[in-house]
């Protein structure tokens, strides 16, 4: 989820990394870990929500147990894996109820069964939860990051910019407003077993557009072209607000490449292209975009 | 891990239990979830640990990680599980690189690889840590803490009492003391294997000898009897302290039942026999034990 690395957070992950070194680990550089288990293949997740970093401070219960869920669901989608179970880790809060009904809600909406999980009162600050999401593998090989090749079409399949309004909308009061992009962020599992046999790379927008495109690009050492003309954007977002919405993240939809001849078997956009790398791991209209490419939340 | 659970805790427990009605769940009732997954069994398990709570604050920060493994890798020997991997998710603290150093120490201990995770900065107050735990199954049926019968003889692994003196010695500063047993406990990973194919019931001992054999009384219907006198301590734990050596927890001893003519595979204590349910599901040395069966850490 959300927030750019801080400089503790940079070191810490390369440490990490120095002890992952299986490769079902993947580096740590992937939506999820990917482990030959029996004849089939697990894909598996863990995220934490931190309150006043990934939800607001007062934000209903429910939405932050729906978001938990989803966010990992979307972790899952972009690996094109069918859910199997997940495990929460739960800090006791001021409305547990609400949390309660709210999972219970995301995991009918997801399909996806309760399997286990553990429950805390942290003594003071703030909370923070955790969910770890199984799924079982559809596609062999299961998509990464890497995998985009000079000549692709880069896709994504659906707008980005949705949830920053919301958050604006529920941060500011708005009368009126709209606020499920950031509340209730659907993943596309549906859309990721479809691409999975196909794509060449793929994940899923969870830190900003341009961020995640250059992490694909990192990964799959080439660079991605985006313009800016054909990313898909929520009607209500003002022209000049573009740039703001493909850098701040939490709309969890699927980006993707297929080759140049190919048409995806799902609702999506092209929105650039691959190109081989000459220096530059992304480029917006043609330029290296300067600034921040993700966005800090809350 | 440890610390009784509040009404608040009992409560979102009832909720989360009404949630989990998937069988891999076991009711939330055991130390893992067990799922079919391709012609094997996997087991899973996620624990947090919170600082104040389950840690001192300014305890080494390498001890802390090494913790967090272990715990797990207890919950799956309690399964007789075979270890795949670790997820972790990470609160950014003060010396991130000793937790890095405790948590490689650990996986190489208990041949553990890290497949992934997720590290955030809390903003303010009490941190947190989240372990997922995978393991494979080496059993058929996987052991449960249902699963004693009467007139099962029950037994226990090692002592119970070093990881309350260890927490007493470091918490005050003892000079000279071993406080190894509560900042390194081991997990009996090769126990449990070897124990699983036979054993009637089967846990680990985390919040206390005294609730975890309740635990496991309440799960299979009978009553358990526990006899101080055979229960195995530590050498330099006075008498007086017996008691709570037996309702402190954190050893991660294996406490398993088998019928009353089988030797186990391995080094443990006859503390108990298993008697039909007549009212009361723990008795020690004959009676009903009065007060706290398990301790609050902290």
């Amino acid at each position: 989820m959300a927030s750019p690395e801080s400089d503790g957070e940079t070191r810490f992950i390369a440490l990490m990394r120095a002890l992952a070194v299986d490769p079902a680990a993947r580096a740590l550089a992937d939506d999820a870990a990917v482990i030959p288990f029996g004849h089939e293949t697990l894909v598996i997740t863990h995220d934490m929500m931190v309150e006043g970093v990934h939800w607001l401070r007062g934000q209903d219960e429910a939405d932050i147990a729906w978001k938990l869920i989803a966010t990992n669901m979307s972790d899952l989608a972009a690996k094109g894996a069918e859910p199997v179970g997940v495990l929460l880790g739960y800090a006791l809060g001021p409305d547990d109820a609400r949390f309660a009904l709210g999972l219970g809600e995301a995991l009918a909406a997801f399909g996806v069964p309760l399997l286990g999980g553990d429950t805390v009162s942290a003594p003071t600050g703030a909370r923070s939860h955790g969910l770890t999401a199984l799924g079982r593998a559809t596609s062999d090989p299961v998509p990464a990051r890497s995998g985009a090749k000079a000549g692709d079409v880069v896709w994504i399949t659906g707008p980005v910019g949705g949830a920053m309004l919301g958050f604006e909308a529920l941060r500011d009061g708005t009368a009126g407003a709209d606020t499920t992009a950031f509340r209730r962020p659907m993943a596309r599992l549906r859309e990721g077993r479809a691409l999975a046999p196909i794509v060449g790379a793929m994940m899923d927008v969870s830190d900003g557009l341009l961020i995640d495109a250059q992490r694909m690009a990192l990964a799959s050492g080439v660079t991605l072209a985006i313009t800016t003309a054909r990313v898909p954007f929520p009607e209500s977002l003002p022209l000049a607000r573009r740039r703001d919405a493909m850098t701040w993240g939490d709309d969890y939809e699927l980006l993707f490449t297929l080759p140049g001849d190919q048409t995806p078997p799902c609702l999506a956009h092209a929105i650039g292209h691959v190109e081989e790398f000459r220096g530059d791991s992304i480029l917006l209209d043609g330029a290296v975009p300067q600034g921040r490419l993700g966005y800090r939340h809350g």
